[in-house]
């Protein structure tokens, strides 16, 4: 049997995935990611790591037809990523430097964001979907498009930034981006804390929520599934801002299928039952019944969307 | 020499284009769409047309490789046309029908907007672009995304269809599709009108626009090529629902160029301009440079679609 690893690079952790040629996770664990002396340790690392555990196995190089990573910034349709500040790279050659670690081996690199919705769209709630955004919740709003069963990496890189769809032109404070109004700033976990705290200081009604120092978006929905008013309306806004997203994403690629991944995501069946609620009300008729899903894969997404993307060249 | 047909099917006048298998246009000629008895002359009429000048060019059918058509509606992956109101069509396999009528030639079927999108995308104003989305300003906005060199039809046919992307919560006026607040309620040749005929009356301003008694979008525009103050405020307001449009649009599916057609566009450079000025104010800073140029085939784009659409499958 033949093998195949998929490799998600974080800022803090490396999480390794040894799956067989057909797809199938055999096995998974994590290193932690050196991001000293500009990152240089992460290559060998991950060689070391994948050797090691081949060496358990009584398996070697040769038995491995490919090592597909996600980084977390942007790659050029050449492979070459274009900085990933966490990871303390400038723009290099990853793909061809885990080659080199690795006696020449097959490699392919993208970006975080699009190997989640790779892995979503191929293993997992997207079970095979043909077209499908994924839209990640966390502390802003990550996105990947896949159509034809392939990611969508746009003429800039910059497919599926749906965190930053103009939203709303009265904001005053700015977005990580520069830009101010940005989806992101309203319905990623970060955002739906900031609204939480100007609310509590415009809003003069009791609240659970008053009883923490700086209520975060896991807080606020557990608040609101106990029946807090003010935290339901806090996750009514939110689901307002990404139901409507959606419906101008369907407008503009027109997906049978939206997951939603990322940590917010966690909170559950409440998030895409209020998003779907205001999906309805804004899509166009003709796609209203687009379905929406939450992630299945969680942390495990990107690993197996780097793997489908070596084993799928 | 082998040739092919492109054909603009409208409902008003049928557009024929005959060009060689290479892609370049030889002659073009209009009939009038007959739509009575739900418009069952369509395929017998194109057929009659397209034999009478094949014969004046001493040719037959058998020069003939293929025959592209597009419709103004909907057009399933598999080809079949759901419903053309404007033709009298129900649901009806047109390109089978269409070959039926000329001995059983190849035939492709698409939505016109697509047709036109993917026409400019070849050999107008995108010249070979390998993603782009074309919109288009006549009495609606109509749009087009070309991924690839290639259409994207959307999971429920509803790629492109950008003037429904929902864009003002406070509007009290129905769209034709029935929602409210679509950008099309803005920025079409209707919808400048519309605001137009608003701002007439909430601005007690003198302007040139009350000598007319319902500007329509040329006389708009004119009026503000000539410096009236109101008519430069609507062109800007219709600028800016377009700007922020495109840049959502970009952060989507990212393409690298725009293209704007349709009857508005033909009021020139004025129209990018404005579009641009608000684009770069509204995209993510990765896709500011994506660039925003006018239609160059005009009425011409739909039938070199539909001739590409035929040659390229």
């Amino acid at each position: 049997m033949a093998y195949a690893a998929g490799i998600d690079i974080g800022g803090t952790t490396i999480k390794l995935g040894l799956f067989t040629d057909t797809g199938v996770l055999k096995d998974k664990w994590e290193i932690p990611t050196r991001t000293e002396e500009n990152g240089k340790y992460i290559f060998s690392d991950i060689a070391d790591a994948l050797l090691s555990k081949l060496n358990t196995m009584n398996l070697g190089l040769s038995d491995l037809v490919g090592v597909g990573v996600d980084v977390p910034g942007a790659v050029l349709p050449d492979g070459t990523v274009n900085k990933c500040v966490n990871l303390g790279w400038g723009v290099i050659r990853a793909g061809d430097m885990l080659s080199e670690a690795l006696g020449g081996i097959k490699t392919a690199v993208c970006n975080d964001a699009n190997a989640a919705a790779l892995g979503e769209a191929w293993r997992g709630a997207g079970n095979g979907a043909d077209s499908m955004c994924m839209v990640t919740l966390g502390t802003g709003v990550g996105g990947g498009i896949i159509l034809n069963g392939k990611i969508v990496e746009g003429a800039f890189g910059a497919c599926g930034e749906v965190g930053h769809i103009p939203y709303n032109d009265d904001e005053t404070e700015s977005c990580g981006c520069g830009k101010k109004g940005c989806v992101e700033q309203y319905a990623s976990g970060s955002g739906i804390a900031r609204m939480c705290k100007r609310k509590l200081v415009s809003d003069g009604r009791d609240s659970s929520l008053r009883g923490y120092d700086a209520p975060d978006a896991k807080i606020i929905f557990d608040e609101a599934k106990k029946g807090d008013a003010v935290a339901l309306e806090l996750v009514d806004d939110f689901s307002k801002v990404l139901g409507k997203t959606l419906a101008i994403i369907s407008a503009v690629i027109d997906p049978e299928l939206f997951v939603i991944g990322g940590g917010v995501s966690k909170n559950g069946p409440i998030v895409t039952e209020g998003i779907q609620k205001y999906f309805r009300k804004y899509a166009f008729h003709a796609s209203r019944d687009a379905r929406i899903e939450l992630a299945t894969l969680g942390n495990d997404a990107g690993m197996y969307g780097a793997v489908h993307l070596v084993l799928g060249e």
